[in-house]
């Protein structure tokens, strides 16, 4: 193992610094992980510009981290060996011991880390991980198009599922960009009657490629209208961050319909009360999910043939790629690879 | 048979006036209701004012109305007999033909009367009634007990079923009214942990005696402070028509709480979304509920010994029983007398 | 219209017989049906036999109906028009009066018409149906293709609802027949992994083709084991009458895998507790389901391109027609044809 | 601490035998317990007379234990401290690395210690617990009181959670013994109305006393039709073990009813197939749960009131207390005490 490895990492200004750093040792519960590919994920945004207080750099960013286990440190459970291929989301593993722990809702565990945040994550040659955050990768996929399904794949996945939707139910995707592109997927494969809301007729033909039944484009089409005049949607998931948005769409909720959260914006939303009461409508948040649900994803992934549409670029060139994921240029997702192979 | 019967009708101009119509006969599917009390709810200040855009004067208000049956129409179902006692809340009978009722989901069919406001209502002592809208009163109940149930008990007993929340979670109901002495009471038959939120220390005995474990009051408690060292809130319901003070109280809400709101008001709720989604925490809007549902919170009322806390008055006074129930002097719900027993 | 229509009978002795009846008109709530198609299905059988308790003859047997309305009877909802095209399943409408009708729960309503039992069925030029029972069949579909939906497509569509798997769930549906190769149909297209159990080599290029993963033989493979191997089912829809197959397949099951039964074979299904208790798993029945539910299930079959596989014979020939389905032969569904187009 | 402890064993005969040994040292993940209390359950008669495979003698019995944390071994989590009051379950405490717990349902992972089967119980002045299996203990009640909840109570408590009936439902409890006689307590604290099956007369104020709203006696009413008279049953909590006696009571659900099973007697269940599918009925069998769920049902028998009712005696008498138990005679549960106080 090399004793030295190469990490994007978030100083004290813009833009990220390519920087040498020591291997480290895991500690007991961890595992060295050589990375292959690292997603480029809209969250990675704040965390490079400081919004995030809970990052205090240096940071290395990135949170959709694929590669191989390159060293195992003690109590490590004996599924994960030397040399296997595994996954990191931006849940970095949780405590097994709170109260949320306990009850089996690891995702809600208040004390892991946050990969790019409040720990180094996968814009790197290697990373540290907890052995309760890994995620098992199905030879299926290659590494590069299993790391953005660990957060924009489960993230989409879950909402789905927690969505309240039946088979044949329409499920509206709002937004069609890195998380919306696996939603229209995902929907499509799960049985709903799948609606594409997105900007511009640009994108019409790719949300229709991508398993959209219909489109609608809010520059010009009346999405409330055109869904009322469908029955309404059972479900609306939400992955664009303006609330102002967000709020327009609501009405186009059936009754008894569920709007799903994905973003954390902090606008905050406005939401009529008279709508919710009159139809039973309901709002629920959703966040990405645990290890084990991110191999769901990964299984669900290989047997329904959804894959993300990538773009890849090498680790030196993060900044690039992350101004492109910034200004929506990238379809439909950008990865870093190391150089590692995968 | 009367000729004629009294009401209290909603003219051009307040407050409502006493006027002597004719005894109408019921229609295909109608029946005829000699009303014996009827309740006076919170809704019935936007009938009574003209606030409500479905109302054309005159109008009778009035939606927590139980009575006998005077006269039935043609095709109504022979469970529903002459002289037999039956309620009606606010939805006045389901039609059974459109999408909803072939759902199943009668309390969200739109083609059916709303009582004091597109049709007449119980502030009179006859009535015309759908045979969809009937509800079975249990002999354990008088007449001025079992109406604020009508509307006032199955909004709240409905609100805790769709809560989620287990025997042993802890619920609270924000506002010691007149739905909330109801929340109060079937939250602790439920096996819930209860949590009243009220303003002031005047309600804490009433809210305590009514079933509450711990009350907390708006003036001086940190209210989410206060809940979140105990866990958080499993469930919130709101019987309170403040969109603000709801707003505020979300925050209370433990990891994957649910928010159950009741009120209709027409200011906007604002919701953080990143405390939604953190926390995976939703909302959810809920109506009264249909005529079974409307029985099965009447039975439960006897089997679980929940009662109302009503004051009388006659009919006659119907002007100074709202003026009662608006400036919230009522503990906790009024109703009104017709003189026909009960 | 006719005076007279033709229809095969149930007499008092095998086989079924040809006989011309007047026309009828529909009472209230009722419409007229001129026949375009009806699919032969195993409950037929027993019809047939004078093997159902209900069933005094003269009867007319089949319950998965297509026509269209040629007259309509007083108080019928104004979305049922003359010359639509309507379908009726084994449920033949139900009263809206009963407690299972008021709790909106009509596929369980005791006193509706049990087609081909309690009253005429399809297998005849012209039949009468409630109101309640009719259907609307997409344009999408021939009248010969929804006919089966009506009955083996919304029992396998409404199984796999109720099987409580997710998305990626291993699910297996036993037997591949009338039944089993809509669920195998519906299963893929619902996002699950399947896996179809059948007998015999024979049946295995049909059931892949149809949708399974995976299939296996109870001739040769040891399916409990083969299916613990996968993870076990999270689902098994039993499509088959044996109690002892069906008791034999349960072990199959994963920790809170559910077992969803669909037959009504008299002799009883034998049951380890141990296996239950210990992992938490359960069964299920599954009746067909509602006249709404029947159309969400013939809108998901044009959604997701489901279809039955038929052979169409013509009236006159339903003896041949319910040998060949006895027999087996049939690949998949027989449907009767009445010459009226469709 | 003592070097030596007693405990009573199982040994290559009957009856238990007294021993004395040595007093273990923690190892990782684990503690030493001091045993306050222990409650002698049916289960432990199988153990008891090495009908238990898993079982390999010499091994204490005993799965219902209180007491207080004596030594700590290496890694267990803070929240575990010395001198703190601790119970364990039937279930030993989950691996934390298989599926079942990587989906967060520890009460299904198959690597965990049964206490009294595969590990020694709390039949015992000390015990070694794996610290995952740890429950802590409220204040309100004391040892003797807490020891039968952590298995009867929590059977009880969650199968009543399973039984998917609402407040204001009728549930029946079959059988009025150890675990009964909690069922009936926590079904009337949640809400519903409580029905009791028993066999005899001189149960039945017990059971009146306990909660039940009725009573009925196997030997002498006809019970499924008496439940039927009522509407039928929406949930049968099943505590007895006979395989007939569950089969005979089944018909008294409700349609959508559900039976929920506790017991795991070795006769199969038989089951009407045309039952459960006629009715939409349901079997599901319930495990007792998760340490965490052992604290819920803790914490709401403190919240509503509900104990054990017993008798104790001390450790030396444990084959006095197991042939009472054996033999009906208790009311309703035997605790053992080792003389720790508590």
């Amino acid at each position: 193992m090399k004793t030295t490895y190469r990490a994007m990492q978030v100083g004290f200004a813009n833009p990220l610094e390519l920087v040498e750093r020591p291997t480290p040792k895991p500690g007991a519960g961890e595992v060295l992980i050589e990375v292959d590919a690292c997603g480029v994920c809209g969250a990675d945004a704040a965390d490079i510009d400081n919004a995030n207080p809970d990052l205090h750099p240096p940071r290395v960013p990135g949170h959709e981290v694929v590669g191989h286990i390159a060293a195992v440190g003690d109590g490590v459970p004996s599924m994960w060996k030397l040399g296997q291929r595994v996954g990191v989301g931006r849940k970095g593993g949780h405590c097994g011991e709170c109260q949320q722990c306990r009850r089996g809702e690891f995702q809600l565990c208040p004390n892991q880390p946050i990969l790019g945040a409040s720990c180094d994550g996968g814009y790197a040659e290697m990373m540290i991980a907890r052995a309760t955050g890994l995620v098992a990768i199905p030879d299926e996929l290659s590494s590069t198009e299993a790391a953005p399904i660990l957060c924009a794949g489960i993230a989409t996945f879950n909402a789905l599922k927690k969505s309240g939707a039946q088979a044949g139910d329409t499920v509206a995707i709002y937004g069609v960009g890195g998380l919306g592109h696996m939603a229209l997927q995902y929907a499509r494969k799960m049985g709903f009657k799948v609606v594409a809301i997105g900007r511009g007729k640009d994108i019409e033909q790719d949300a229709l490629a991508l398993g959209a039944h219909v489109y609608l484009d809010t520059n010009t089409d009346a999405v409330v209208e055109r869904l009322q005049q469908m029955g309404g949607a059972q479900a609306i998931v939400s992955t664009v961050g303006s609330a102002d948005a967000i709020s327009t769409v609501m009405p186009a909720l059936a009754p008894q319909g569920r709007l799903v959260l994905l973003g954390t914006g902090k606008v905050p939303l406005t939401v009529s009360p008279g709508m919710m009461v009159g139809g039973e409508r309901s709002i629920v948040g959703s966040i990405t999910g645990s290890a084990y649900e991110n191999e769901r994803t990964l299984n669900f992934s290989v047997l329904a043939d959804v894959r993300p549409q990538i773009e890849t670029m090498p680790l030196e060139k993060a900044n690039e790629a992350v101004r492109k994921m910034r200004s929506g240029e990238v379809k439909f997702r950008m990865v870093l690879t190391m150089g590692n192979g995968g």
